[in-house]
């Protein structure tokens, strides 16, 4: 099928659709390749679902997720998340920063510990060869689940690493809003190990984690951005990845063709 | 009472309390101000309600709100607010710029309507000696209520005028995830038109604009800010203004002192 080339599916954006079906559904409609999240990947068992997507021949663009350097228990959970990285076969792990540890109100610590724990994790990311991929996540984020808020700031933590160890990721829903955000994607250049999109919508719900909209949807001008992360080097994967709680109450096949369809017309 | 110098009560943090009744209790509390907004003092009648604060002796700190600059009918609006502030005997109308227009994509374009709208209006704010604050707010705003996200954008468009026209509002709430805010608050010296204290916490409600907590209550070091703005030449009010919709429920009168003991224990 046309224009599905540098497509995946992120496999969040059918939350509740099992792996088994996610791989089959791709397979069934062209789709080259897929993200995926260790918490369903583990219930599958990790050899397994490597075994089902090498033998479907789908690419995994990205495994979601590590990071979270700001709790207890960090280093051993990164090391495995590295492992499961390599297992699957992604050169790709996202990394989700985590927020302010419990009662502080210290932020530039907490970035501290990130950029730490970054680079205590570096050599055993380059010894399996999976690039550690910071994502900056909306502010409105910054104090439960990621101190890294800009791509300025993934970048000044990814530069001390080479780029193949330590990449940033680009996500249209958590950084259209920045106005220095296309000098910052020319910037990054070869560091932009992963591409996401998905739309802005409102209002927010509770909690603001599963207000996403697919492309097309709401008011981010995904292809500017598109057009952005090609112009700075970069050809990978384009991942559509919504949370959207009535996105995920459709019927999978019926949600990765929507996907398809907003990929095709709102990002290509 | 020791602490209350510089504190300012804004009546949107008890949206229920009647004008009058905030006046009265601002007095019995001995706070020497408040931050007022254009709808209740509307209700209560314009020249009515700059007679009970002067009668009082209160000093107006801030008139929120002017701006939404990429709606309909924007000049008009704005000319009746400067107008309003001059009226009430404040020199700061608070300015939230306004989101994306309906069915746009062109932040970048919203962006130039609010800083061409600044510029149409400087002249009738300086003749009426009104400073125009534009306030950036948090970016999860930017798409519905504010295009301009952060300090160094509200700079980039107040640095264009005379300091005495056209300042920012530093509001704890909506900057404090930004890495680059103490050095904007740096940069922004006499241009601090206005100082407004809220803070931060989890989960965000549906909507997310009630989600504030009283100073204290959250994750922002409050009183860093209140030193950095110290530090860049800012003395003047320091403005509580918190909306929350539990806070809200309680009688105005409790809602005062928490508010004076959350300023004194968490923001001086």
């Amino acid at each position: 099928m046309s224009g599905l080339a540098r497509f995946s599916f992120n496999q969040a954006t059918a939350k509740h659709w099992p792996l088994a079906e996610v791989v089959a559904g791709c397979v069934d409609a062209g789709v080259p390749g897929v993200g995926l999240w260790r918490e369903p990947v583990q219930e599958y068992g990790l050899a397994r679902a490597a075994k089902l997507v090498r033998d479907a021949g789908l690419s995994v663009t990205s495994l979601c997720r590590g990071g979270f350097f700001t709790t207890d228990g960090w280093r051993d959970e990164n090391r495995r998340a590295i492992e499961e990285a390599a297992t699957l076969g992604t050169s790709v792990l996202v990394l989700v920063s985590g927020g302010l540890p419990a009662g502080s109100r210290d932020l530039d610590g907490a970035r501290r510990m990130v950029a730490d724990a970054v680079a205590d994790l570096a050599p055993e990311a380059a010894a399996a060869g999976v690039t550690l991929a910071i994502e900056p996540l909306h502010p409105m984020f910054c104090s439960d689940r990621c101190v890294v808020a800009t791509l300025g700031q993934a970048l000044d933590i990814a530069e001390r690493f080479d780029p193949g160890t330590v990449g940033v990721v680009v996500d249209t829903y958590h950084l259209w809003w920045d106005d220095a955000v296309y000098h910052q994607i020319d910037r990054a250049g070869s560091r932009i190990a992963a591409f996401q999109v998905a739309d802005w919508i409102t209002p927010l719900p509770e909690g603001v984690l599963l207000g996403r909209g697919l492309p097309g949807d709401g008011c981010v001008d995904l292809r500017r951005f598109r057009q952005a992360v090609d112009a700075a080097g970069y050809h990978g994967p384009i991942e559509v990845e919504v949370f959207n709680a009535e996105v995920w109450a459709r019927p999978g096949p019926e949600i990765l063709a929507a996907a398809i369809a907003a990929h095709r017309d709102h990002v290509l």
